[in-house]
């Protein structure tokens, strides 16, 4: 930042920029407006992954929108989180995605190489859980990485889950996702050696309280290496799970 | 209740007992009023257990005097429960009770041989546990339980839990009391064929809100077999422990 | 587990069997991995029951996949909770079930004679807590309990439950189901020797919030002898009742 | 009102009041203003009962400085609540007032003739609830009531309270206090024919909330003749049973 | 009740009563068992008003099933609450009722004369809170009381309720009716010198929370004289202003 | 106040005016009573604005009869908020109504030329927060306001909202709207030198429990300038904007 | 700003200003780093108010620290709040503060003349209330605001509120504190004509959980002028009324 | 594992281990009882890093046995959480540890040359977070973190955050820790490129409630890569930024 700075103040002491230009300069937008929503352009630069457009509570007018913004500004890999089917289909008339129901995500671009540091294993407690898993897999995926799942090993048969320790043990992350009383994050927790990221999820009745159970669960998991995301947030799982996977060496 | 009716309207017809008399006998109050508080004295009869003093809020001078009131009514065995050291002191200079710090329980007669069907196990997912745990050990061991104790086996740390599978899957009853996220419950729960009383405790901190995230886990387990009790109410487990480790063969 | 291991062992010392063969025996996977859902099938012989599908979110499809799984392993008993007419309708035609809807519940086999200590009584507070009691009526029966139904005796009109005071009295093990105030848990628990399993439901309105008054007052009852399961769990309260019923002699 | 203000208008027609002293009499404020509280003397005559201090909170020389306001505005008869021991001395060297530690209230003046239409029943949980039923108690003695106590027949020892079912049968009005499952208030209320103000206390631990567990039973009472008031609000469940037990013939 | 059983001991002791005839005598269940329902056909003697039936969740067929079970039993005034206009007319084909669709409320019978000691006084903060006002007031006519209604008269145009000052000091019970902030029992409360029963509604949005704001609001009223029922319970505070304005002379 | 009353007294001396006519004119309503609703008509006067109809839970048919009676009483600016599109149709056909489906407002009149202090900066953080922001910023406009629009200017993106710097500065009122963690309005009140208003939106999803996530952090808010209304109240913001935006100098 | 970097800018090109001048300028951290705390020293420029030291959780060494390091950068008023008696002695042996303890306020400078639009009312609902009170009026007299206190003036008794209507309806801004049901903000929002600042307190007991009854009832305020600061935070709201208060014409 | 098992079923086929001490080798606890701690020997095996004593709730003489055991297996550097002074002091004359009363922190050994991927940055909104924040900094320091501390940068004073852009834009890991509306997780996580793990404190008072204000918005935070751990977890989230910031390339 500095360095730039510096270099527009020299350009304007050495006249080869005028005042007006480098007044520009230091205060330009790095965002296009729409009205309705500021594209985030330099996103990519400034945190290493493309924008991503929540899709909840947006027309499919309004996503196409987005995502030609997007696609004139060069940006390829475009992901569209909690995507309904029918908002799906009117948008591939405009544009082309793919769409994934069971993750409920559609995205523009392909799927790359895994390049990170090892496996994503994301793991849930039970069958009800597959959509958030879903969403938390695609999105890893979706940004380079390597996924294993594991479905359905609730703590309340043990042996599911031990038979598959191994993966578990080598994996480089793990999500773990689980509604009702959310054990599956700490009992991981205790048996892995990477960090685990919860997802609590909203699957449950009664005193499950819509995920409340499972996420006060997770935060007061009794093993160290867990952290918690918003109850039913599988893409945050994903996306957090990428960062790690990610990390590099850093002066 | 039948035949006892049936018995005192017999002996009204027959002349042997006075309209009064039988009046009294229907309506007579198994109970001893000491003004701030009424002795039940028939609930060894009824439930098959003796009274039960919750000692909490109640001073010394309160305690001995419902002690009394029950020895003068043949009850040799009474338990104390939440009861502190300064106050056990004060009452053994009146009756003689043994007082266990550890359980913060007193008690008048001694523990009587287990005759139970089975082991009862008291498992804690932490150190911090152990109170609570004592408390619901030295209960079930007061109404003649032989009690197993397992502490500090939570699963962030699987495999001294599985450690002890055998004794796991032997008991008759088994208690299984945590805080912070409480999915030992669950664990064991999947683990065991008995019945399993969950106790949440109040120990944690932040988002354990005193034990509200290991009561709505223990709730929301996955594991079938479950049931819970009040938050720390290590008594009401050992009881109701005891209860099902004496259950026979009914007509 | 240890005899069974310790056999393993002499058999590959003793050569009649290869350390190939000892290790899948040591490693053998008790369940059935069908992509969606890992279906337990030791579980008769670890918990003395068989496997339960909680049919609330998944379809017809993947329900009789379940079964078929489990037939085809020998486990001819299976018992279907939280399923609509609809679906049952739809897995009927696959494999043979009985439906009966005002406990939502499915099954293939029989209700086999009862062989408990004693009888399981099931009561409610009103008449609206009728389904979450059939739920566990039902699920006492199929595991081999007989069971009395007593409906609608909640505590606003004591005599109605005191005429049933010989009823409480006999049973071997009580489920009360009550949703608004609860209190239903603590009265009969003050009047029964035996264990109450208190189930809250979310009957009401206002205040109540969707079952969390009566699941509070469950917790605190101030009789002994009362555990509680999550609001609504009939089947949890019936799997628990039937576990103490059959409890027997452990060495 | 209508005709005080009419008077005034017809003396200021006829002459015998001028304008400036109607404009103050219509103005007038019915309370004196002692700079950190103002203290109401019409109450008496606009709600017919004497301005009640709460004492919590308040220094005894405000208390001392309220009561003095009052009797020298003819006032003989002042209820203090929640008033402590050291406070109530401090203030008796300035002014005469009686006090009740177990009730924490002072007053001056004295006990009226009960002249209500019946009696006020006051019923407790357990022991622990005595201070706040004191409290109500000596209220409603207060304000001129005959107040039955009933203390320690909570539910879970059903006998205990249906010995007195003739006096919950002849009261005017009773008052029920509980803390934990609060099942009391329900219980009276579906065998009395008055209303009953169900008061619940902070009585009990864990999941009991200070209170709340009580409250929700309370509200949610499946009886129809109860109403609540605040947790441990001895006062005003005690003041509203006087304003039941003393309801007259209005035109 | 002991007049009752010296009766029958008499009669036993006379022979002109058998012992079988005795135990029936004592042990005669006061109600009728339809099977989902338990009748109550004393409860007009024990508490002086007919049975009440809560429409909510039970079909017309019930609700036929229980009116003429009463109706045989001599039970001509019926009440039934929260009845949807669809069931309403179902029930009509088959029993005579008379419909409010604003109370929610159908009745067999007719509404009597007012027979109270005074007025009882409706009053709501605002428009929607009226359907909760005309349960509680439709209520109150039927067990024989005159009804005022003072509808929107929220504290926030406070001139709208002083403008009938002289009908709220003129009321023998007041039932106050608001959601959202709820304050209208306190200003009430604060200028009347009869009880008020505060009526929280579910009217509002955001941080109403469905109620709980102005339940809260009424159980901290800084005014004395209020008690509390459920959340849109209209039918509770209608029964409750019934109860007090019938209050009588009790030996 | 006090004026007027002294006049009406001088008048009732010197004969002009009757003790009734006097009596009436103390006593006069300010509102018109439609059975229904009190419309109230001193309000312009009162308060500086006119009357506001919240349009939710009220039929077409009641809000026309409430325009009615403000238009005979000369009020020809009527804001009616929470108006859906189908009722405000139905309302066209019978008062001519401007309609803002983006608002979900309707009005009588026109929107008058602002006459501030200074400009509204109604400011959301994200898409979804466009319709309470509308209601927001079209009633401030109502009250004859400027208005500039900020939308999704959410803090994860800071450098969209520091893009707008100068417009934050130079505002004399800003409404901060945001759903979700809340944090726009602290970010914008430690930017701005002028009273914030912030504004929650039950946007978002799980711990988001429907904008309690939002209210509490911007109760909490460390930046000093912030006040907060009720989640979703877009309305209240726009009014206290406008309040804010026309103080004057008072003596 | 922008001027200011024009200005920057043409100074490099004029050559009267160095590159490394320029950068320093466009750098500058406009606050000082004491370790543990970054003192904000341009926020009188940025915000129009000097800083303040919330003394909560702070020693007196450090609190002394922070007035130093504004001192020698020119500040001369600094506000403390949250200052106990017995650092504030401690404090002022190093720097000279004056201490108001009703306020629990220290502040160093003097209070100004009040140079606002019109003058602030500060009401609270008790005595209880006046800390929260005196803390919001000392505030904003220290930031040049003429106040007016008005204690005790809860709506139970509504005559004392009333007397003082001419105070009200003359205010520029109003704060209004209470605790318990908090009605208090809406009854005087609907009598006022100017922002109104709703300041709940933790003041009450059982179901005002510390606060949470007061601040749900002013958020559901039906008056519409009525915005919400924190439980107890009368600091708040003395500074939000300053800030309506010196509102000015913008261009 | 497998392999392990292949090895010593192999031995026992080959004679070289007897069935006993194979029995033992595949069952063998990797801990050891110390009767009220199981420590945990192989953790730093199984999970790269030692075993951590959770101070709280545990006597200096436990501690110091956990110590002992620890060392006698060769642990060299052991780490104290939530040690207080004093308990500091006793260990201290038993075993020799290094305590720092800023972080509440205890250990053995020294702290080791930082060899993660970059730095950790540990954030705080202000100077009361800095216990939390001191305890997560040291924690990261003592599993080899170099780590920079940024403290009192909260959201209200942006441009204090926004000058340390550079070294937020280049951390490796960022812990963000705030109390009240915890808004600094979401600004943060707007600016980084880095996983940012959030850490709400019980900092504040009113509706932040102990912590959950902040907790809630950090869930919700609308910046894709945040996690979150426990209220006041420093802790973990300086043992969760270790793992990530030694993440290796695994296979």
């Amino acid at each position: 930042m500095n360095e730039e700075i510096r270099k527009v103040l020299e350009s304007v002491r050495d006249g080869s920029m005028t005042v007006e230009e480098a007044l520009l300069r230091l205060k330009i937008q790095p965002f296009e407006d729409l009205g309705f929503a500021k594209v985030d352009l330099h996103r990519s630069l400034r945190q290493g992954a493309p924008e991503v457009i929540y899709g909840a509570g947006k027309t499919a007018e309004q996503i196409v929108g987005i995502i030609r913004t997007m696609q004139e500004n060069g940006q390829k890999q475009v992901l569209i989180t909690r995507l309904d089917k029918e908002s799906a289909e009117l948008i591939r008339k405009s544009v082309p995605i793919t769409y994934r129901p069971e993750a409920r995500i559609g995205f523009c671009g392909s799927i790359p190489e895994p390049d990170g540091l090892g496996r994503v294993l994301v793991a849930t407690g039970g069958t009800s859980d597959i959509p958030v898993a879903e969403e938390a897999a695609l999105t890893a995926e979706f940004y380079g990485n390597e996924v294993i799942r594991l479905y359905d090993v609730g703590v309340a048969g043990l042996h599911r889950l031990l038979a598959h320790k191994e993966e578990i043990m080598s994996a480089s992350v793990i999500i773990a996702i689980a509604g009702m009383e959310g054990a599956l994050a700490s009992v991981i927790g205790g048996l892995a050696d990477c960090p685990v990221i919860a997802v609590p999820t909203s699957v449950g009745y009664g005193a499950s309280f819509r995920g409340l159970s499972a996420l006060l669960s997770m935060l007061n998991s009794c093993a160290s290496g867990v952290a918690v995301v918003n109850i039913d947030n599988g893409f945050g799982a994903g996306y957090y799970a990428n960062m790690i996977n990610h990390r590099e060496k850093k002066a």
